[in-house]
């Protein structure tokens, strides 16, 4: 009943030693339980992932947490539906003494089949290394940020 | 205070024109709402997950809807965290003439820090592709299951 | 306003002491939160109680904890209805060592008031059981295990 | 490695046929995102399993919908924790001519092993059957009230 | 493109100094993820709002934590719909030696624009103020409740 | 065992008549559920009520729906905890043809009775009026902006 299995290429296997970088910092596909009263994706949750995908590149230049310390010029361009396939891209702007601005690109790939992808989000968040149980903002790593090629700041 | 940005390659940037396809059906970070009583992510929530990344890929297949027929060999190697990244791989398996077998393996990057990655599970879903309100099987697309590399059942 | 209570049976008191045992590990009514795009509920959410079902089933075996080990031949074969009164009922296929193989039986009771009874769903979840914060697997406790019916495994 | 499987009755098996009605309306395990800032289950979680609860009990004698019209003398006697298996027993108390009045039992199985039952909560809840979409209230059906063991109000 | 802001009063600018008590304990817009199957907001997520409501009233009598003891005629006048803003107000009705009485009334501005308000349920709920691991029921703190107004009990 | 009720004013009884616009757009207790990785509120959470927030408060200048178009210089200042009381305060900006600019400042009182009141997170939202299925930007109706107390722009 099944067709042998092609050699053409798996679509999502996991990567090769030498894949490069390009992958979003989160994809998810979303409910009816995330929508709003208009029946379209609440803002809330489009923004919930915004602020996870920018730790998750922020994380990258420091051993300990990072917390938000602000969000700047999120725009919200089109709505996204239910069944959507909402990708969050990630790009580090610019590395301070303490804190991290990342970019956050939000696509998504219709659920209507066509795969067309539009982009419907983007935000600029601003994240803060701490430590400690008083969450003290604390110099990132400078081996952190070298290897992650920013040049540390002192 | 800030570092320019450098000219090193973002790390998440959305794709190239001709990226590959090696990227995750899902990538999502667990929070304390999806724990168990063990303080670890609850099964239930990763197989939810691994629904979802089957789906994504099987729909490639068809133009409408595709349901959950089966699940097999869901292996559960390892507990994941709060705080994980956890990546979900997809790959078709085998193509029928109304469903289609996927594999999913589920990896994650831990939280702290080396970047390890660690494959904590994979499963094998199988979906059938169904239309009208009574959700008959149907066949699926030839023309569909041809553009993604496999050989139409007829 | 009111007519007297009956001497019929109440439906669900508390059981006397000599009960049976045929009884549900979860009974649940789904809600418009767990559906999924098309409206019926999602399987994930599902396949979260099945996990629960059978960890119930499995944890009367030893004293600790048990984690899934892996799932095996879940088979959906029709949907679930906001509503639906949605029962998991569950047995014991084997015990190992360390581990215990349970089946999970998924009937609902449509809501629209028939009382029609039908099987959604099954599966066969394993366990293992755990001890210490490395969770190792370890022995079932013989006492549990012959309390329960089965011969212990050494 | 797994012993063979017993002869013993399995824990809870679909019932046969003829089993009487003694059991929950509703039954789960409940888990950290439904607890409260003491680390035990949240109240309100307990509250909607007892409306659902007494809801399912109280559709038994009408064809429609019913809303909740009221809620009595709820009383919490104990917390109950994450793991807990806790099962919602229901009875009638009083059949009006469009309301139910139901018993709600709340009985928990506590998670430490030694299978203790225990009462944790009760309540009184109050159903309205209702129709159409302004939901005016509406008589029972008397071929319901009766098939229950309750005497029609007229 | 914007008008200048006006002197009017903002609607929902932070209290002077000597603001008046007449506020809120909760007010919240509900969402589709809190519906029943019959599309409005579920009697179980009124009443946990209901329980945090009280909670918040009875808490500023004592130092320590307080836990729900009963629930008291709880009356469900309107259904709530999403979209709709509700308000929960509270008073207190009795304080006991360790225990703290309170009227939680639900009110709802609809969704459709005249600002209509609608009682829509009330609520009465006793507390316990507790301390320790084992939650004994404590003395409420005379000073708190004299500085509430009230007379202490001994 | 209880002291009468006193002549003091109840804490949040429904306001009279003539009382002032001063009171939250929201105002919530945050569970365990809305907890991030390090155990304090997770910032999604917070971002998703100012995006409520701020719609309840644009929403008085239209009589269709609003959808957020964008967030601007949201800071947070100190993390929420479980058991804070947390009141979203608005007021409007900017009034232009089709959108409304509102301020949402994030207040809480803190769990640990000494009713410390902090300012925690503020930002700037902006909304649009629209209507219809494809949701075009529409201008506000001048009758309600005026009735709030701005110039209505044409």
């Amino acid at each position: 009943m099944d067709t042998a299995r092609p050699t053409s290429q798996p679509a999502t296997a996991p990567p090769p030693e030498n894949a490069g970088p390009i992958q979003p910092a989160i994809r998810v596909m979303l409910m009816p339980k995330d929508t709003n009263g208009m029946g379209t994706i609440f803002g809330g949750i489009i923004l919930s992932y915004i602020d996870l995908a920018g730790a998750i590149e922020a994380r990258r230049f420091c051993r300990g947490a990072v917390v938000t310390a602000a969000m700047r010029e999120v725009e919200f361009h089109s709505p996204v539906f239910v069944g959507d396939l909402v990708s969050f891209y990630t790009e580090t702007l610019r590395v301070g003494r303490t804190s991290v601005t990342t970019k956050v690109l939000v696509e998504v790939e219709r659920r209507e089949g066509t795969g067309r992808i539009e982009r419907v989000t983007e935000a600029e968040v601003v994240y803060v290394h701490v430590t400690g149980d008083d969450r003290q903002p604390t110099p990132l790593d400078p081996e952190c940020v070298e290897a992650a090629g920013f040049e540390p700041k002192v």
